[in-house]
């Protein structure tokens, strides 16, 4: 093993590197080669339907023999089933989201998987650690798609969060490199989950349109729009422009969900199309500017970060004061 | 010396822990303070007259004899006469913000200062590099007051800026302790801009109720508002809160200007009106619990990174993969 803690022990990996579920975009292949990659590979199930989860849990298994979860977002009306397909395939490991941490670990854990639950705020994080989780994803004002509603970015929320709970932290939100992985160790930390990079390798079911998007855009492309319905971070093309003109004009909430309207994720990020799709991505995709295998991204994540470890283990402390 | 990296020696300072200036709150009271401390104290200019910076300038000198700094925030009417007492005063280094670092960098080289700027985008900091600046701040969306528009995180926006130039960067927001210090070492500064917990020292010239507050906020308890001006973190008071409900409805820069109105910060910050008056702050503020002497600020944070260097130095990592 190149490196354990308690993150690493937990979920039966080698690298402290987790592969956000996404909807649209991580299925069993891209899930599986962050697996195969010493890393955990995460099958979004916001965007299947029970049968289609049942398929991509059994492709996974097919492709790894090694550990994977399956993130389950708790505001999509097949909430149930999915749970009942987790249980029955014998899923190691889920990672809940967008709920009460409440409702559904008791079930999970006497079932014998590992729970964690992605939070953005110390409330929800302490909501986890009361309800038996087993650890926590602190998520960033910057990350991409849903998020939280008090803006806490990725370097406040993770000391914040460590303060209040004893089970380990998984930051994400800003990291797509190795140096902002150690940045997220050095806050505390004990794991990263990295979402938009993965959007960008050959496994991802993201849209070629989509990944080509991402490696096009700046610093400064994505907003988090939809602040009065689910807060999500968007890159900005027509359809968010849209969004976020509205709510400048204070658009109600129902104009909102007008708007917005139904399959806009699909659309976006599966079927390509740029203009009128919901495109869900993080500030960090400013910094990416490669489709590579998500093997090759686990192994340079990891390499940069032991290089920036050493770096930092040649600074010249010479004391306290 | 206990440290030296390229932000020591171009400040000639011991530590590089910059305390930022801040208007309201950082006369040479504090300034000196941290600059005796061993890091750099920043008088603000931006809530002075030209004579009451020149006599902040001559206190300071007088109550230290290590090196300091003049904050001089560009859109202010007395920017021309500042720049004259700077120049007269001699002092030696100089933080511009809020405008083009074009205009004055070389006048202020010229007659021999250390010219830095503050910078919340890749583009400004490549503005800066060209006018000549020495160094940069990097100023993510956490700060406390005026802010990008972009939205940029410290987290995404010191790796983007750390590609874009060559002279060191110095991170700022969401910094208030060794271990984010340390995140933000990671992420590629050499040194690091600390405002609010500089806020709640004895010799922040803040009002004792605005510290209090800050003492008290909780997460979620800021928000960046006045977009459509110039974007600020406040602290969420009744003021702050009529600017947010406004700009939710959607109203115009003129009536979010005539709702702001003039000498808000200065009923906030410097008068202690906790209801109306203006109130920036990081956040940051949400992890601070104490009012102490800059100089145990300063001494805290190092020895918690230098704390937190040696915790990741510990970190049993094998090999590269």
């Amino acid at each position: 093993m190149p490196f354990t803690n308690r993150i690493t022990k937990l979920f039966k990996i080698e690298l402290p590197i987790i592969q956000a579920g996404m909807v649209w975009v991580s299925g069993w292949e891209l899930a599986s080669a962050v697996s195969n990659a010493g890393g955990l590979g995460i099958i979004g199930a916001g965007s299947m339907y029970p049968d289609v989860l049942r398929i991509h849990i059994q492709k996974t298994k097919a492709a790894t023999s090694k550990p994977f979860a399956v993130n389950l977002p708790m505001l999509y009306p097949d909430l149930l089933a999915h749970i009942n397909i987790i249980i029955e395939e014998k899923v190691p490991i889920v990672f809940m989201s967008a709920g009460n941490p409440k409702t559904w670990t008791s079930t999970l854990k006497a079932a014998g998987c590992v729970v964690v639950h992605v939070v953005s705020s110390t409330l929800f994080a302490q909501k986890a650690a009361d309800a038996g989780c087993d650890a926590i994803v602190a998520e960033g004002f910057e990350a991409g798609g849903h998020n939280g509603r008090d803006e806490t970015t990725t370097m406040v929320l993770v000391p914040l969060i460590k303060k209040t709970v004893s089970i380990p932290v998984i930051a994400a939100g800003g990291i797509a490199t190795g140096h902002q992985m150690l940045a997220a160790f050095a806050l505390g930390a004990e794991g990263v989950q990295i979402g938009s990079r993965f959007v960008c390798t050959n496994e991802s079911s993201a849209h070629i349109n989509f990944k080509n998007a991402i490696l096009y855009s700046k610093e400064g492309d994505t907003q988090l729009g939809l602040r009065s319905l689910a807060p999500v971070r968007l890159l900005k093309n027509d359809f968010a422009k849209a969004i976020l003109a509205l709510e400048k004009e204070g658009a109600s909430s129902a104009t909102l969900s007008e708007q917005l309207g139904k399959g806009r994720a699909k659309k976006g990020m599966f079927e390509g199309d740029m203009q009128e799709g919901e495109l869900e991505i993080g500030q960090v995709s400013a910094l990416m500017d490669q489709i590579q295998p998500a093997k090759e991204i686990v192994q340079e994540i990891w390499n940069d970060f032991t290089a920036a470890v050493n770096q930092l283990k040649k600074m010249p402390i010479q004391k306290e004061v």
